[in-house]
């Protein structure tokens, strides 16, 4: 196989979700309006913002991108949960690079929370409450980036959301287990038939039928039987995993800022996605509709 | 000055507090009942666990302290938000290590949270909302370890709370910024009057009147311009506060489990306090009782 053949672009393959968003989008002549919050002044994480922009309103969402000052933001994000204008509202992390990130996270209002990371919504899925809120016989939003993990298997074929298990008996190895990403694809895609090992700085977990039990798998044993490999470990310190450490033909996926792989490793994978940005922008976009149809209009 | 006899004792301090309380359950002939949940089997956590337990017994507070596995916490807390005969839920941390004690801590239901470590309570704090809920004239809780150095400082005549800025003109410098701790501390401290360097391991900000603000003090300045330093970093990698970093008379309090101070420290202290874990019980104890009286009875 020709290294380099078998990456797939997650922007490729969001499209489809993306246009589905604009169809209904115009067809209904709807107005929605997001508001992007950006603290930093780093100009690659700006230019971020302006490219997530432009994909929001590509779809005909009105985005709003603001910088504000990072200790502005609490006073920003509660005045816009009481804005009626305002449909949605998208922040970019890192803030503070610490706890109070989450705290901050949380203080968006659910019915805005188009990332669906905050605990209104994870809580949901840890606890397998379906619903959007007790009013509601709308299902919950699933956190962005898992959904767009498995969005992307979807796609290329390996996730199949037509039967009941649509990934059983399949072994995944997940090197991330936060609150917003690791912890709730462990959850979801074990409750979709997967045995999911989740590694974290302290150690791993096995998930089965979403219920984590304590296990002493170590990372060698857990990447060898792995038919899919998924990292998200935005640390230079975390050892990049090597072609020797899994089976040929592996699917791969990296969602970290930097790669957790080595470079050689498309030549030994079935698939590698070496990013997973632009589907995770795409179920951010589609969240933002659902939103807007279950609780706004 | 001796080494050593300007060392302060929380214990100590703590007493009147656990008193005050303890009339008051036995006046009224209270029954409160609260549920301790230790994960570990680490013994010296466990000690201190059976520690805690006597000193609620001691008030006359019915603390059932139960071993659960930490993959069970989660459901066992739900369950006792909904057991009605349990007032007050006190969970032992760290757990997880990891973002999932954030998340933990936020599934303690507000009106059994006597630690006052949820969002819920910390954001009243943050927000300057003084109120316990939309229903309720009773005052807001505070977090049991902020509250508890505050406390120290007014037994040692230090913080005069009968004045409106009892820490009027004072310099303080914090090392930890915690969502549980040491922002709460550094809210706290800097609206009763002080100025507040605050540090974690990204940076600095300065907190005056309840409004942090962005600085570029350096370590070396902020201490030699405190009147108060504070520390809370449970870090071996974090450098040790020398006696040359400080003003001879320097007040300082460490609330980490490992001291932050050189060995040295309480021979140029005014006062140095070495922990803060009674008075810290003291507060939960208190916000027990207070938590029963306004939310429960």
């Amino acid at each position: 196989m020709n290294p380099g053949t078998n990456i797939v672009d997650p922007a490729r393959l969001a499209q489809k979700y993306v246009d589905a968003v604009r169809e209904e989008i115009t067809r209904d002549s709807l107005k929605i309006r997001v508001l992007g919050l950006i603290a930093t002044i780093d100009e690659p994480s700006l230019a971020y913002a302006r490219a997530t922009k432009k994909k929001f309103n590509n779809v005909g969402i009105d985005y709003d991108l603001q910088h504000v000052e990072r200790l502005d933001l609490e006073k920003v994000i509660l005045d816009a949960n009481q804005d009626h204008t305002i449909h949605g509202i998208f922040v970019y992390y890192p803030v503070f690079q610490n706890q109070q990130d989450d705290y901050l996270r949380n203080q968006v209002n659910y019915r805005k929370d188009i990332e669906a990371g905050s605990i209104y919504w994870t809580q949901k899925l840890y606890t397998n409450d379906r619903h959007a809120n007790t009013d509601s016989e709308q299902k919950a939003l699933l956190p962005c980036t898992p959904l767009a993990i498995i969005k992307l298997l979807t796609e290329i074929g390996r996730y199949d959301e037509n039967v009941e298990r649509p990934i059983n008996d399949k072994t995944v190895t997940i090197f991330n287990r936060s609150e917003v990403i690791g912890r709730p694809l462990a959850m979801m895609m074990s409750n979709d038939g997967a045995r999911v090992y989740s590694f974290d700085i302290n150690g791993p977990l096995l998930f089965k039928n979403a219920i984590p039990e304590e296990t002493d798998i170590t990372r060698a044993q857990a990447l060898m039987e792995s038919d899919i490999i998924i990292t998200g470990v935005p640390s230079a310190k975390f050892k990049k995993i090597s072609t020797s450490e899994f089976r040929d033909g592996t699917l791969c996926i990296n969602f970290s800022s930097i790669s957790n792989f080595e470079e050689d490793v498309q030549e030994h994978t079935d698939v590698f996605i070496p990013r997973v940005g632009p589907m995770t922008v795409a179920m951010c976009i589609r969240n933002t509709l659902r939103l807007y149809r279950n609780l706004h209009e």
